[in-house]
């Protein structure tokens, strides 16, 4: 199998359906993959923060790749996340995705210990690398230090593409600081690595910068737009078009954003079930998703073609 | 199978050997537990922080706990951690511990989503104890927030032990603060909750106040003298005991506590294998080893019968 092209563009960590007894629903997230691919995704990133990832077991989580590689979704479009606490969890899942030919793997830092080097967090990554020894693997760091308080350094960056050219293939940046996407982007856009904005905030001042485009939250429920702005950052509408997106991120984000999310997807699509989170979340208050959703609707949001 | 007595005493979270791969060294950590429960400890809370527990995979998890069984230690004296960040991982490992008849299980919240509600980390151990569905389980809460990040305030305990009297039968509080063990203590403790200090440090003052041991990670070198503070809490001696084990913790906890504990093993038993631990973490540099073996050397540290 060759390696696909890289993704660019604009990715979206899936929000994973859980049905009543909270197991994970194959085939809401076969559908909802799909619209997303439809409506301005170029990428899937399955298994991250904002699909619960974590609060799934790593065989919860094949099944659902085998199930969307079984329902037709591409497997050089996905960039499923694989990093875990526990490196033979992170190593298992990494070789799954690159056998199946995903297109990167997005991976996490083992994240239980806090203040570890860059020394052990080198050694994790390398170890998963030499294990995984495909050549074909692409991986791309996900720096979230505000939820996994685990960061990952310029430093810790540099050495492993310096060890690993090819297989290093870039970053997520979801620090929430643009002077830290700024500084990655500086730093290595030039050689070969793909700086991806962690919001869509950040989207067109990442790919002024020489970026690739974001992995965002809110891709789930406004690709489209978002996908407008990465496809038009050169164009004289570009800032117009960015503050539109801009303008829907601050509606969603008044709240918890998973639970929203949902709740989105459930409200546009008529699909009540998509509503059910893992704990420890837990769904948005009814004056929450109320609210949320007089809000959207008043600003002119829409989700195109997500009602069956 | 009955129901156990309560596990009471000292618990040392026991270190987990690895090979040169990486892997588990079931064998090693067979030898380690007989020889703590031969010299102090009157439990095992294996899986706990200081066992790199959540850098390995369920499966390595549950063929270590078979292989202590297999290998003639009780499973009465086994708090193995069962608490993972996927509610089907905790399911899993909690089915299996109480299945074997261990003597508890102490459960990590879900630590990767910081900022969850008590409503959230509720429903997340109400679902573990239900799917369950065993009345032999013993819950002992692990509150534990400079690592987890996500604490088990007084609240949670409340609502939980009102829910589920028997089941949740205790914690073990690691946040450093005496104060937050003292308000457990206060609240809870004559309600048949046992309250175990997270390091030997606090065990005079919490058995003074109505707890029922310690789980400590020096529980791994130092089981002996830590246990005499708990046999002999009411004796005059007591508070010259609890300065004596009080001075040995912090020799150990000058230098990085993990790497530490297995240097200390591989030194006074003369098993250099046992220095090897998971990524993130990383052996302690050789002069940090040397002054500690040196410290310890001179206090009149020892660990008798540990040398094969």
């Amino acid at each position: 199998m060759k390696t696909p092209e890289r993704i660019t563009g604009v990715l979206s960590p899936v929000v994973t359906p859980f049905g009543k007894d909270l197991a994970p629903d194959a085939q809401r997230f076969v559908r909802h993959c799909k619209w997303l691919l439809a409506n301005g995704c170029s990428g899937l990133a399955v298994f991250g923060t904002n699909s619960e990832a974590n609060s799934m077991s790593v065989a919860e989580k094949l099944q659902l790749l085998d199930a969307l590689v079984a329902g037709g979704v591409p497997a050089a479009a996905l960039m499923p996340g694989t990093g875990h606490c526990a490196l033979s969890d992170s190593v298992t899942m990494t070789r799954r995705a690159v056998e199946i030919g995903c297109g990167g793997v997005l991976m996490l830092p083992p994240f239980y210990y806090k203040g570890v080097s860059d020394e052990g967090l080198f050694r994790n990554f390398a170890e998963v690398i030499e294990r995984v020894g495909d050549p074909r693997m692409r991986l791309y760091l996900y720096h979230i230090p505000p939820v996994s308080q685990v960061p990952i350094t310029l430093a810790l960056i540099e050495r492993l593409l310096k060890k690993y050219p090819g297989v290093v293939a870039g970053v997520k940046d979801s620090s929430g600081d643009w002077s830290n996407t700024k500084a990655m982007l500086d730093a290595f856009a030039k050689s070969g690595f793909d700086v991806f904005a962690g919001s869509e905030v950040f989207l067109l001042d990442t790919m002024r910068h020489g970026g690739k485009g974001c992995i965002t939250a809110t891709g789930n429920v406004n690709p489209g737009p978002i996908d407008q702005v990465y496809r038009k950052w050169q164009s004289v509408d570009a800032d117009r078009l960015q503050a539109g997106i801009t303008a829907t991120r601050k509606i969603v984000q008044k709240v918890p954003m998973i639970p929203a999310l949902k709740a989105i997807i459930a409200h546009f699509g008529n699909d009540p079930a998509w509503r059910t989170v893992r704990p420890p979340l837990t769904e948005l208050e009814r004056n929450q998703e109320e609210g949320l959703i007089a809000e959207l609707r008043s600003s002119g949001f829409r989700m195109p073609g997500l009602a069956a």
